[in-house]
Order: C-alpha cells, then structure tokens, then sequence
C-alpha cells in the first residue's frame, strides 16, 4: 500500500501546545494537514486562532471539523451553565479531574484525525498532549498515547499489513516551561496562540483560569513575557 | 464513582445486526441509550430504520449525532461518485477490503459512544460487529474490539479506578444465519430493519449489493423468507 512519508495529521487547536507541535514537526521537514474542531466549545477564539496558525505555518490543508460534543454535556468548556474554574493553585490544578475535561474528547478528535489520515493514506498523527503540566485529563497521559496507536493499527487497512500508524506526542513528557524554551528556540510567536478558557470579546485572556495559570507560570520560569494581552 | 449497572449505550444503524444486538440485551434486562451517526452516508433510510427502532424498542434515549466522515471521502457509501460494488459472490465479499469500507468508521462511532456513556456515566457499549459473514472490514474484528475496551478503559476517568468499561460484541464469533435465527427465537421482526447499500425510492432493497447477498444467504440458510421488499 502507497504509503507517504514525512506527511501526517495534526490536532492544532489554537493553543500553545499544538503550535509547538507544528513548529516542531516542520523544523524536521513534516509536511502536516491541519485538523481543528467546531465541537461547540464556548471558546470559538481557538478556532480563529487555528486558522491563522494554520496559514502562518503555511499548512498543506487545514480542515475544522464539526462534531459536537456539547450535546452531551457535562463539561465547563461547552455547558454555558457551568463555570470554568478560576484562581486555582498549581497544586490544585495537578490533582482531580475538573470540570473542563470533556468526556472522550481527544478520542474522538484523534478517531477523526485516523480517519483523516486514512483517506489521505498517511500513518502519521501528531498532538500536542503534555503530562507534566497539565490539568489531570486521563486522555492526556502516557497509556493513552500507546493505546490509541494499537488501536489505530487493528482498526484500519493497517491491520492487514503495511506501514503502522505512529502518534506522535513530542510534548508528553516535557514540562510547559520546556515547551515554551522549545517553541521560543524555533522562533514560534506564542502571540499567535491562546490558551486561556474564557478570553473575553476584546480578545484579553483572563490569567485566572488552569490554562492561563500554566501558561502564565511557565512564561515566569523561562523569564519571559507572554506576548498576548492579559485583563 | 457512580456508575449504573445494566446501563449502556447502543450503536444502532437501521441494519439487522444492531437490531439484533438489541434485542438480545434488552432480553437480558438492559436499558439502552441508542445512538445512530448522520455521517454523510448516501442510505438515508437507514436513519428512518434506526428512529423505527428505537421507539419498537422503547430505548431509554436515541441520539442522531452529526459526523460528516463523507467530507474525508474514500468511501463508496458516502462519495456519489464511487459505486457500491453489486453482484459479488460470497467468497470475493469475504475477502479484502471493498470500496464500501469508510475510513476509521468504527472508532469514530465507538468514539463518540464512548464520550456519551461517560457524559451518562454508564461503563457499557454494545455494538454488532461480526467477523464471520462481513465485508472484511478491519474495523470488526476481534482485534478492534480488544483495543478499543483497552482505549476506553485509559481515555476516561475509569482510568482512575471504578468500573472498567465493557464493549459487547455478542455477534462477533457468530454466523449471518446464527444470528437470524437468534433475533427470530426472540421475536424480533426484521422487517423493521433494512442492509441494503441502495435502498431505492420505493423502499426496495437492491438485492446485489454485498449487504443484500449477506442477507439473502442468511435468511436461506435458515429457511426463512426475508420480510422486506427486494427489487
């Protein structure tokens, strides 16, 4: 089976994270496809954020996905009944699961970056997933990765022989501080990215939230200055 | 954690083996959440089959959730302009993979099912793959299921302990006429269901497609006349 190398899916979501990831794989000659998702996040920055990124990053394709996963609920990130989180500590956010996990979320949106990849004939996926600095998200962790590749090799043509699917998770044991050292290294503007869950209509991000938190903290550890506008 | 025994979420597609599948659990004492995918395929009947269903069934919920994996093409079920393949012996249907395979298909919706039994918090899918009379599809083997429940049991929260979760296959090991005769012992009509890739205006299946041939050698395996309308 045709088989092309040196070509994969990217999750880019707008944040900083994927950003690197993009920055990352093209600093080694990846030519990436770009996957986001419309999965009804009351956050639809990230999506603008994505576009532009994908343009800067000058990406083969980059496709938004609809796939709404608000219609099951029970996350802060796409339930406009409940809040987001917001003054936590760095410990508090290292422990428990909060309610801006959304069930499945990055099973579904690597499913959909298989099937992308599939039709595409490539066997690359690449996410941003970090397990050090991160908000205690099981699809976040190391076991996940691993399982999902198996599972990528026993649900497609891969099974029947051929190159196996690879995920790539560069990010995964680095700590957000690393990340940033990494992007900033590779001349990543982080002014094109956000992280924060609640940036408001004047494009501020809030500096309260986990995602501001960790961002916020790391910028401090590496003595620099987040490029974006904070309220 | 809570979790709700003999609870779990269906993946009900209109077609003789979900049908079954759900008869057989709902004869255990199972209540059921069923969930169907409008993912761009060209069949539309199967919706109305699966909305049919549903109600024959009294499921406790049926969810019709939007996924267009027609927009990643590949697909003979969901690109107009690749035909589905007709009049296949039994042994060429066995053996590779046809044009009507759709890329990840089964991860996508075992997926999506998984984000709505943890948003439910139930630890139960039930799907009717079947790995004996198929089209070869990589996404119904034993295989598949193994690493999916493996996937599913590190994405979630029941990575952190609790109930693991469960995929019921029951048809998985069992022959096209094996479960016919199965849905029949349990009374299920199977004029509620329709396999047929082209399901005419009329409401007529077409008789030649892989899904038609299946179906036609079951039923006449076990000496019964199938109850729907061919052409």
């Amino acid at each position: 089976m045709l088989t092309k190398t040196k070509q994969g899916v990217l999750l880019l979501s707008g944040g900083l994270d994927s950003a690197t990831v993009a920055a990352m794989a093209l600093a080694e000659g990846w030519t990436l496809h770009g996957l986001s998702f419309d999965y009804g996040q009351k956050q639809r920055v990230e999506l603008e954020r994505a576009a532009e990124l994908a343009e800067h990053f000058k990406l083969a394709s980059h496709t938004v996905f609809q796939v709404n996963l608000g219609l099951f609920g029970q996350s802060s990130l796409t339930d406009a009944a409940l809040d987001v989180p917001k003054g936590r500590s760095l410990e508090a956010i290292g422990s428990g699961i909060p309610t801006t996990y959304v069930p499945a979320r990055n099973t579904v949106f690597l499913s959909l970056a298989l099937a992308l990849a599939e039709s595409l004939e490539l066997r690359h996926l690449f996410l941003g997933v970090n397990a050090l600095d991160y908000s205690g998200y099981p699809d976040c962790r190391p076991d996940f990765i691993a399982a999902f590749e198996r599972l990528a090799n026993a649900a497609t043509k891969a099974a029947d022989g051929g190159q196996p699917y690879q995920v790539h998770a560069p990010l995964l044991h680095m700590t957000k501080a690393e990340i940033i050292e990494t992007g900033l290294g590779l001349g990543l503007d982080y002014g094109l990215t956000r992280s924060c869950y609640e940036v408001g209509d004047d494009g501020r991000s809030c500096g309260g939230c986990d995602a501001c938190k960790l961002r916020l903290a790391a910028f401090e550890e590496v003595g620099q200055v987040d490029p974006i506008p904070y309220r």
